[in-house]
């Protein structure tokens, strides 16, 4: 390996969230990574503070170019770069899209157990979520087709949000089930937001499918975003990309992101951005090899010490979704023990909606020591919530 | 003095929106400035490069208590921190508390000729944009008090926006201005929101009053926002902050900045602007006295060579606002024809409504050198226009 995934780095006291914790608590929540990022992105950001004018800024086609660059050689995919917007983040433009492309009282489609945030999106602008639930069977997560077309036809439903591939259950979605998506899709005139944020971080050989790329139909009636920000641990440098190849979907969002002010770049999320498309990709195998390991880890690790959880097999996401139902039926009760005990601060699943509750969802973005000693007080911590 | 204000940075090719023009043209329109920011917050921005995480960001109290610290010792006004919210920008605020403390279709009041971007804030959201046009007397502007007590007493007038000092005209309100506002906006129960991100930027002796400031009249109906931008050049650092008295109008803004996902600060927001607040002090005067030398320089040039045009003599901004009627009251033809001969960018007065259109605006924040390079083009340009 060229890069290292092993350095313990302090974020104690360093304003951030996810380490905004006890002294002697480890939190594996949300998810951001404890891996410094890529060191092209560094210089970049340095290079660009040392010009030190930072005013009001364009976004050069270079931009654009670069993260064509990075479809067409880490997913096989080429989209014009035409059909891409810039955005400050992916949560912003998703609730600039509700906004715009659904009514007050609409239904917007999600698939739950799903992240959570989505929930925000679209409760805050006064539409309505409605589930269809993913099915939950023999350990795994499928789609329930029959109950996702009868809620695409429903009159009120006009979009719906597909995470892809999807936190927390890590699937990765296959080509034949997102064409199933973009046909019943198109039959009931519904939009689809395809959020990929996570699209980058796959275990090798299991690269995930972008939404549009499956075929005309998909593309014509999508838009997707996609970030540096999961994969290169950048979620703070406020950059993504929609890309809809649609002209009028494109000028409809267009004018939401720019009305919600969200289409004006910081003066380091192109230069950041840039870095990562173009010098990244090596730090990214490398990564995803560091996080398949830790998945590897953390499973092994189950079922010797914990036969009792049953760790869901994903191939995306640096976030684990692990099955406690023979424990208890109320994770945020068994989350807020686990804590109490031990200091680990893992997500309860019941804020992802769907069977969320009988789950929790642990983020091993972090080095393998940092996972053992999480993996350590996760026993110990189910192991007294049992005995009490 | 400790900083250099005369450098020649070539800005040419950097991605600036001001400085994307043809090789042979001076920008002297938008308002952002040709110095380098302040050191101490290169090296902050730099630092916080240095430790190559970017996950999610919480403002920490260090950078309530460096506005409070900026505003106490630069203003003589020392607003509580937690009457604070961090936003990723002036606008983006401005246009989130139109979306909440107005109504489709309610008038928001300006003072035009106004910032251009006001009316997109009020426009887009569907808000009609009402002015109380200042009045122009002996070259200077005023309130018309009358006008504006008219105007307020529409029952639909339900907010109105403040140009703290204001931009373009330049002028510093007084105490007594400001809370005559304040009385008439609470007889007629409308908000104040009060744009003050030129507050740093003026004469020696002149300085600003916050509208918050002058009684608790003022503070309790109004919403101010400030921002080391404009003070530093640091537009694309996307960091301002809202200071709201009202705990009720503090909680309807910050619910509106997080359903617009306004309230997160990028990575280098926060120690930019700490380092801004807390080490700009000398910076920031040693700007206001170049920029004040420049609009000397500026108003002298014009009254020896260009009699026809008439300075606004303003004590605030780096913005320099000129009568041009004695030329003509098309100044959108004036500046396009000395564009086309000289290669001179700068700000047709129009879209500032009112008067505008006889008015131009230019931009003095660059070294001396620069200025003279402008003020030579803006002679023949006229000159050339007089002859047509
Ligand atoms: C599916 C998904 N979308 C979006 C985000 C956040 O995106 P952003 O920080 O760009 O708003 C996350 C973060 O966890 C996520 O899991
Ligand atoms: C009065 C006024 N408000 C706001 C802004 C821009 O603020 P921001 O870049 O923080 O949105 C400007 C920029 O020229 C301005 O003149």
């Amino acid at each position: 390996m060229q890069y290292d995934f092993s350095e313990m780095i302090d974020r104690r006291h360093t304003d951030s969230v996810k380490w905004d914790v006890q002294d002697n608590e480890l939190p594996m929540w949300v998810a951001d990574m404890d891996f410094r990022t890529a060191p092209g992105i560094i210089s970049a950001i340095k290079q660009k503070a040392d010009g030190g004018i930072f005013g009001y800024e364009e976004v050069p086609a270079a931009y654009f170019e670069a993260v064509q660059h990075w479809y067409a050689t880490e997913h096989n995919w080429t989209p014009h770069t035409d059909w891409m917007r810039f955005v400050t983040g992916v949560v912003p433009a998703l609730s600039s899209a509700v906004r715009r492309l659904s009514h007050v009282g609409d239904n917007v489609l999600v698939q739950a157990p799903v992240y959570n945030i989505f929930y925000n999106s679209i409760v805050n602008n006064g539409r309505h979520a409605l589930s269809s639930d993913l099915q939950f069977h023999a350990g795994a997560y499928a789609i329930d087709w029959d109950d996702l077309a009868t809620k695409m036809a429903e009159p009120l439903t006009t979009m719906m949000i597909l995470c892809n591939p999807h936190n927390p259950v890590g699937k990765v979605w296959t080509s034949a089930d997102l064409q199933h998506i973009a046909e019943l899709a198109a039959t009931h005139h519904v939009t689809v937001f395809s959020d990929e944020i996570h699209g980058d971080i796959t275990d090798a050989g299991h690269g995930y499918t972008p939404f549009a790329a499956v075929s005309d139909l998909a593309a014509n009636l999508s838009v997707t975003a996609v970030s540096p920000s999961k994969t290169f641990n950048v979620a703070a440098l406020h950059a993504a990309t929609l890309i809809i190849p649609n002209e009028n979907l494109r000028n409809q969002v267009d004018r939401g992101i720019n009305t919600d002010e969200l289409a004006e770049p910081n003066a380091f999320a192109i230069p950041g951005s840039i870095a990562a498309y173009t010098t990244g990709s090596q730090w990214v195998h490398e990564l995803n090899a560091t996080i398949t390991a830790n998945k590897q880890t953390l499973t092994t690790f189950v079922q010797q010490q914990l036969p009792e959880l049953h760790v869901i097999a994903g191939h995306a996401t640096y976030l684990v979704w692990i099955d406690c139902r023979d424990v208890t039926h109320d994770t945020q009760a068994l989350c807020s023990a686990i804590r109490q005990t031990t200091g680990l601060f893992i997500s309860a699943g019941a804020v992802y909606g769907g069977d969320g509750h009988d789950f929790v969802r642990i983020n091993v973005a972090c080095p393998p020591a940092r996972l053992q000693d999480g993996l350590n007080r996760l026993a110990a911590g189910i192991h007294q919530f049992e005995q009490a």
